[in-house]
């Protein structure tokens, strides 16, 4: 189960930064075999991967843990960190310069990591360009409204979105995750546009009842 | 201390991830008014805000300590994440939406915490123009070349360079620091050119000796 398999997956994105309040929703959350679990990118930072890993470990020991890093610069060194903590896969910036995107594949590739990359911010034409250029290394493909771009009123128009989903599993054997402002209704969206893995944080954080949540997005998910 | 005067300083970056090294690396460093900590990326990742900040207060209870986040979004959440945890300053990517700059930028002023925000991996013109739009919001800009940038093959001639730095400082009154293959020769070059900061990682906790690189580039920027 710390492998991707053909299947699709829910993952459970962990935003919320603090350690007890992780700690409460984990103990919350029952053990299902198409569950992934993230560590976010605001958690990594103020609590550290070191301190984090066996946490998670503690309530799901075989589910595939991946460690949303957003790596920008040291790529090599960050997959690392990731491994030593013991993540299954660990997420570049498709913002990154190419070089650390490279040092950051070859890097999963020698600790044994997936590597995954996050379209956030990035343009269509240059993010299909990117990850057609990486296919060698590339697990998987986060298709990204990032938090901040979800609330603002400011649309973009040239980002890559769910349609793009079957090009980019054309030209490559990547997995597709889909993340932000995922719901129910959203979630059987882009199952049905060809995801592989739907990423959801708040939905189920900010419920009062995320089992319930998690059990429905894993009933769409698993259809 | 906390507090950045019109002097220059010269920042230590604390590249390293392991606790236990950061802390041999703290002893052997002497108290100076004019030295600003940093922590670094990675090691933000790997021990968590929340840990370090403690660490960093016991040897430099009174120095100016920047968070090199490198935040892509949830802007005001990794502003609000450090400022808990109790450093001067942060660092959003230059690379992220403009909508999570400016959530950064706010979180700032509400957090009473300095805003940088660091060119890696942005093209000049871009950078430039973006520097210019949040000025009211900014206190230092980071000119900064990757390390895996700087360890590839490809020279990238469209990035924002220490000739630029004058005319940032005409444009906003924030501060430059330069970052990136910082030694001795070049951080006379940088002073010359008009930075402020002058950021050093490796080229101290690399050297045998590193109160002496610190002492050796502290009589640059303090001629």
């Amino acid at each position: 189960m710390t492998q991707l398999t053909d299947k699709k997956f829910l993952q459970i994105a962990f935003d919320i930064p603090n350690f007890e309040a992780v700690e409460q929703l984990l103990k919350r959350i029952q053990y299902h075999d198409r569950l992934i679990l993230e560590l976010g990118t605001p958690l990594i930072k103020n609590e550290g991967l070191t301190h984090l890993l066996p946490l998670f470990r503690k309530y799901f020991p075989i589910n595939y843990v991946v460690a949303d890093l957003k790596t920008l610069d040291v790529g090599r060194l960050e997959v690392e960190l990731a491994s030593i903590a013991g993540a299954n896969g660990c997420v570049v910036s498709g913002l990154a310069p190419k070089e650390t995107i490279l040092e950051f594949g070859k890097a999963c590739e020698e600790f044994g990591l997936d590597m995954w990359i996050d379209s956030l911010g990035t343009s269509q034409t240059s993010f299909l360009r990117l990850v057609d250029s990486i296919k060698s290394f590339l697990k998987v493909v986060i298709i990204h409204r990032g938090i901040d771009e979800e609330l603002g009123k400011e649309k973009r128009q040239n980002n890559v979105n769910w349609n793009d989903i079957l090009r980019i599993k054309r030209i490559n054997q990547a997995k597709i995750a889909v993340a932000g402002g995922i719901n129910q209704e959203t979630a059987l969206k882009a199952i049905q546009q060809g995801a592989d893995i739907v990423i959801v944080g708040r939905y189920v954080y900010s419920s009062e009842t995320p089992q319930k949540e998690i059990n429905n997005l894993l009933e769409i998910i698993t259809l």
